[in-house]
Formats: C-alpha cells, structure tokens, sequence
C-alpha cells in the first residue's frame, strides 16, 4: 500500500510518499512545492496542483491523507489555506484517490506516541521511523506525518 | 473581449460569459455545476475543475473575475467554500487566466447602480442588460452579474 501524506499551504505545500506493508513502514519520497507570493493567486494554485498531479503520476499512491483542517483565528489565513487545501485535493479527485483526514493530535500520537508532542518531536521521531530518509524541509516532514499515521490509523479500520 | 465570471461553491458553481465590446455587452453563455453531496470532498473538487476547464477551453474568455471571498460566520462553511474558490481557481491559472476580484456591493453597483440591491433586483436587470439570456440559475445570474461588473470596472481602470 503506496500512501501520499499532504501538509497543503499556499506558500509552501508539502507531501511525502511511503510504503505500508504490515506492521513495516518504508521511505520511498518526500518533496516541498513552495510558491511565489508575488505570484497571483490562480498562478499559484495551478502550480501547486500541477506539482501534485506530477506527484501522483510519478508514485502512484493507492490513497493520500492529510491533517483535518481547521478554521485559524486569522480569516484571511483560513481563507488562503483552505484554497490551497482545494487545489490539493482537486488533484486527488481527479487521481481518483481518497484522501483520509486525521486530527492533528492523532498524528502525533500516532507518530510520537503522544497527542502533545512538538515540532521537533516529530522530526526525531521521523528520523528513527524513516531511516535514511532525506526530509526536504518541516512542510515535508508533516507530510511524511500524516502518511504514517495514516498506515497506523489504517490498521485500526 | 470575453469575460469569464464566477460564483465559486461547492454545492454549486455559477459560470457566465459575456462579450465586452466598448461600452456594449452581449450574452454567451450561462451555466451551473452542481455536485453531489454524497460524494467526497476531492471527487467534488475535481468535478468542479474539470468543468470550469471545460467552459473555459470551448470559450476562451480573456480574463475571469469573481467576487471577493469574505470569511463566513461559520468557519465551516467559509472553509467549504474557500475549497471550492481554489479549485476554480486553480482551473483559470493553468489556462493562463488573471481572476479580478471585486467586492459584493461594487458588483450590485455596477449591475443595479447601487451597492444594497437586492437578489430579485440583480436578476431583474440581468435580463434587462442581457436580453435573451436563458439564465441557468441564481448561482449563473450572479456569475453573470460579476462579469458585467468586471466590464464596467474595467472601463475606469
């Protein structure tokens, strides 16, 4: 089972590919799509889809998952996340691929084994679960986490 | 010139194209996307993209424009329709599109010369302005009503 994790933002949206079989978890790879805030916005919304489409043409993964969003206290941020988020998940639709939502607190626990853990934490954690794994920078790194709790968060089903 | 309105949702997109030609407008064309509530998040997503792509490949409009998004009341519904919002404009970036946004009341303004008007009013002077015009529904009236605001606004740029 091929899983794409997505950590989906304008300026940077992050995704990670890895291989579950069984209780075993494989890197196979992870990227950023960072994009120019001097840009417009439908230039950078295609950008992010088009790198995504690349993405999945090239790993064929057999579902994707991302972190539940939620509404920021910041409208404006919410409203250019949530864009982001829709240009993402567009590319999945037309992949035919579901993309399973978890809470955050899920994927740190899943990852880290607490629902609390920090940034770092998780990053350490990835370090010991993904050996060898060259991480692209923290947008990546949450991709790679969302992918791994999914695996997890799966076997439960 | 040929002008591409939009009325970004998720339950339901409006599209309309005009002709602008000096201070003239002429009707295109009209329509709705409809999607199923059933379905999930990114088959959704991705039915609206493709249909936009599909409206904008047979009409080749030279500019898009859409009202500007405003944070909703309910978070929830803000981030559905943010969603929505990427997807279509993730379609009018990969053909190249520029979207111009304009504020709800500039919009009435320019299609019913003031800023408070309502629906029923708008609607009334779509058919006044567009004579002929089958109008597919309320979401195609007000996507319609922002791309006669872009022509007039863009006359005063």
């Amino acid at each position: 089972m091929i899983i794409l994790g997505l950590d989906p933002s304008l300026s940077c949206t992050g995704w990670g590919v890895i291989r579950s079989e069984g209780s075993r978890i494989m890197h196979i790879a992870n990227g950023q799509v960072p994009t120019d805030a001097k840009a417009s916005m439908p230039r950078r919304l295609s950008l992010l889809q088009t790198s995504l489409d690349a993405v999945i043409a090239e790993f064929r993964p057999d579902r994707a998952a991302a972190e539940e969003v939620f509404a920021n206290k910041n409208p404006q941020s919410t409203l250019k996340l949530a864009q982001a988020r829709g240009a993402v998940l567009a590319a999945c639709g037309a992949a035919g691929l579901d993309v399973n939502e978890h809470a955050a607190r899920l994927v740190k626990k899943a990852v880290v084994g607490t629902g609390g853990a920090d940034k770092t934490q998780v990053q350490a954690m990835l370090k010991v679960l993904l050996p060898g794994a060259k991480i692209a920078g923290a947008d990546a790194a949450d991709a790679l986490a969302v992918a791994i709790a999914d695996a997890h968060l799966a076997r439960d089903y």
